[in-house]
């Protein structure tokens, strides 16, 4: 097992939870699901705490998910459900940054998620928290802010899906590997972020993060479509 | 810049643009796209020539789609499309399999294509062809039989969106690593393969492999959802 610091460094891959909670669901007119609902997010999306997440334009927000994040320490292949806490070195606070229109769009059109998920500095994640400081991660108070307001509070309780069943179900579709990261779906209360505003999120008790937002500087203009 | 042979270790995604053939969109009845349709696909998936590509359970087939692949050489982000022939180290004949049916649902239900197109074996991938080797990328002709039949054979001349192109565009999303592969989607005739089939594809004059087929034998079984 690499050390703790490393182990995210190592990962080739962030697999994603949608709706894993009923009232996240609900509030964006949403089924609750009757498996995961599972999409990847490119490690090149990882941005480090103080970060500044960017906004790529023409977008004037993206919406704010927080989430628990699990960092798995071994390759896991078929894992069983009693066994899926062995590869679990530890856990992280995620934001799982969505540009929202896009999202609908796409979904609209029978389409992916990637360019909606996966742009660089959309999955801003705290330092790692090893799994021998959090007891019980079934029971874990999530929050986020915007400036002062408080948008997100809920509890890991409420995962419909929760982290050995998830470990084991995507194990059984793609093999995970040391330093990949399950995020684990957001309570409710996503909302926009816009430039200039600043997000602090955390696990009570554990651990908290800051990230400014700003518009997306691009060095180059791309050339119109072929 | 990594040894050839190492090259794709080193990556940690792969980008894969869908109906980038006319032909190929037209038959899944799909409109030919304004821009790239882009998903990810994890590093899990690879399968090296000669292995065995698995039917995950109860589906009785997978759809073979032969691509080629561009391997991505070094950091590359907001490149421009004149200089993005620069961050290709080489290419490979890539087949992305697909889960037809599981993407039949996703696209209905708005859903991400992860299960469809990012489980184990699902991107078979042949032996590392560097640059130096391919001096028309844009004149390839690619092919794929099952068992006898030629099933698949097209020019990477008909590509919509040529490699420069998509190596500009997709960089103004996500930062490209060194080793990260783009899928560059396939041109029409694709189809099921079954279990104890064999697939044989090729770049013609350049390299080709051979891929047998089974049904997935899985360790553990399930348990029931929560
Ligand atoms: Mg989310
Ligand atoms: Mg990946
Ligand atoms: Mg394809």
């Amino acid at each position: 097992m690499a050390a703790a610091q490393s182990l995210l460094n190592l990962g080739t891959k962030i697999i994603a939870v949608g709706r894993n909670y009923a009232a996240h669901a609900k509030e964006l007119g949403n089924a609750v699901p009757k498996e995961p609902v599972l999409f990847l997010k490119p490690t090149s999306s990882y941005l480090q705490n103080g970060g500044t997440i960017e906004i790529p334009p023409p977008l004037e927000s993206l919406d704010h998910e927080v989430e628990l994040a699990v960092v798995i320490c071994q390759k896991a292949r078929d894992v069983a459900e009693k066994e899926a806490m062995d590869y679990v070195g530890g856990y992280a606070l995620a934001l799982d940054m969505t540009a929202r229109e896009i999202q609908s769009s796409a979904k609209s059109a029978g389409l992916p998620w990637t360019v909606a998920k996966g742009q660089d500095t959309f999955t801003p994640i705290s330092a790692f928290l090893p799994k021998s400081m959090i007891k019980d991660p079934d029971n874990l108070d999530l929050w986020l802010k915007v400036d002062d307001e408080l948008r997100q509070k809920g509890s890991t309780r409420d995962m419909i899906f929760k982290i050995p069943f998830l470990i084991s179900h995507i194990s059984s579709i793609m093999t995970l590997v040391e330093g990949d990261v399950i995020l684990t779906g957001t309570p409710p209360g996503v909302g926009p972020v816009r430039s200039n505003q600043k997000i602090t999120a955390g696990i009570a008790g554990f651990i908290d993060v800051h990230f400014d937002v700003q518009k997306r500087q691009r060095r180059i203009h791309l050339h119109p479509k072929p």
